[in-house]
């Protein structure tokens, strides 16, 4: 049995994600591939304790960005050691609602953290584990951040300033750039559109692989 | 105005850490120290809500140790940097019930994740500060796990088996003959006798320094 792959989803606030992991778990099950869905911070209880007090905060209590990047590394970790690499082993394939990059454009360009210390803390936590394929949703933040208001009430992230997510994005669409794992799909356009093209995308990229 | 000190208390379960802290704080005050006590992990609401994932658990889910690890680093910076550096700035004292320390000995030996990975978390996250003095109170995990049984009922830590703590204290008496910014207490006498070797110890120490 082949062991099953990794396919992350990863974009600003209001980019769509959620809804394309379902569709990327629909497109693999017309191909017979089995496959679940998990989301960063998240995924266990455990994580999603610790999503709950990134997201929530603690009265009286700012999460300072030290802190707040080693909660999303512990929950990263947890996931990965009891979800994401036993999920994978059994040949299930797993769709993921944002990984590492995530910290990378967010704790990293958002928070202004080193990324040299991102870097080492990633390397030294989940080695050289790394999605086989990442699908970036981009849209500009005064898109993404206009969709997200339409749904109700902003947790902590999705209150920052519109400068933290052009700082974000800006890192998303470098390191997009410079990685042939990952593809950009422009997520501004209709959702029916944006379907398309991901369908287009997933099926060019699955016909490149040993299943 | 000078700025504060650090005195940290280690030692196992069951060794009199709390007991001493209140005792530090007493002679502090009797020199005309100001100080407040600290405890780790936790200390803040955020690092509090950490430290009850750690002890109690989430149900369904254990805590792997990495993801443990890096949740007490977590509560620690929290800690550092909102409330241990603020009150050392201002001249203020802090006697911490725990601080780094515990993370070599606990996770490194008891959980025996490589002590270079703690190393490095460490030396990312905290830098190169450090407690000003620390005391450790050592006891045979036998006498410091009836101590705790006493008590009632135990949390995920203080269920761990004798030779768990058995490896956390060889680490600490390894580390404490290799430091003289440390000092060892036999934490196995009566507890009078403890507070007078304490006093001591403190008081010695007290007049080497620049306060």
């Amino acid at each position: 049995m082949n062991k099953g792959k990794f396919i992350v989803v990863e974009g600003i606030e209001g980019a769509g994600k959620s809804t394309i992991c379902n569709v990327i778990v629909d497109i693999l099950s017309e191909k017979k591939i089995k496959s679940i869905i998990t989301r960063e911070p998240g995924g266990t209880p455990l994580a999603e304790q610790l999503r709950k007090l990134i997201k929530q905060g603690v009265e009286g209590d700012k999460l300072i960005p030290k802190a707040e990047l080693l909660m999303i590394y512990a929950a990263r970790i947890q996931l990965l050691d009891t979800v994401i690499q036993p999920t994978l082993a059994k040949g299930i394939w797993v769709v993921g609602d944002r990984h590492n990059l995530s910290s990378y454009v967010y704790q990293g360009a958002g928070r202004q953290i080193e990324l040299n210390l991102i870097k080492t803390l990633s390397h030294q936590i989940i080695g050289d584990f790394k999605p086989d394929l990442t699908i970036y949703l981009d849209v500009t933040p005064e898109i993404g951040i206009t969709r997200v208001c339409k749904r109700g009430s902003l947790d902590l992230i999705e209150q920052e300033s519109l400068c933290f997510f052009k700082r974000v994005r800006e890192l998303y669409l470098h390191i997009v750039a410079n990685d042939n794992s990952m593809r950009l799909i422009d997520a501004t356009q209709p959702l029916q559109q944006v379907i398309t093209l991901l369908r287009i995308t997933l099926i060019n990229w699955l016909s490149g692989q040993i299943i």
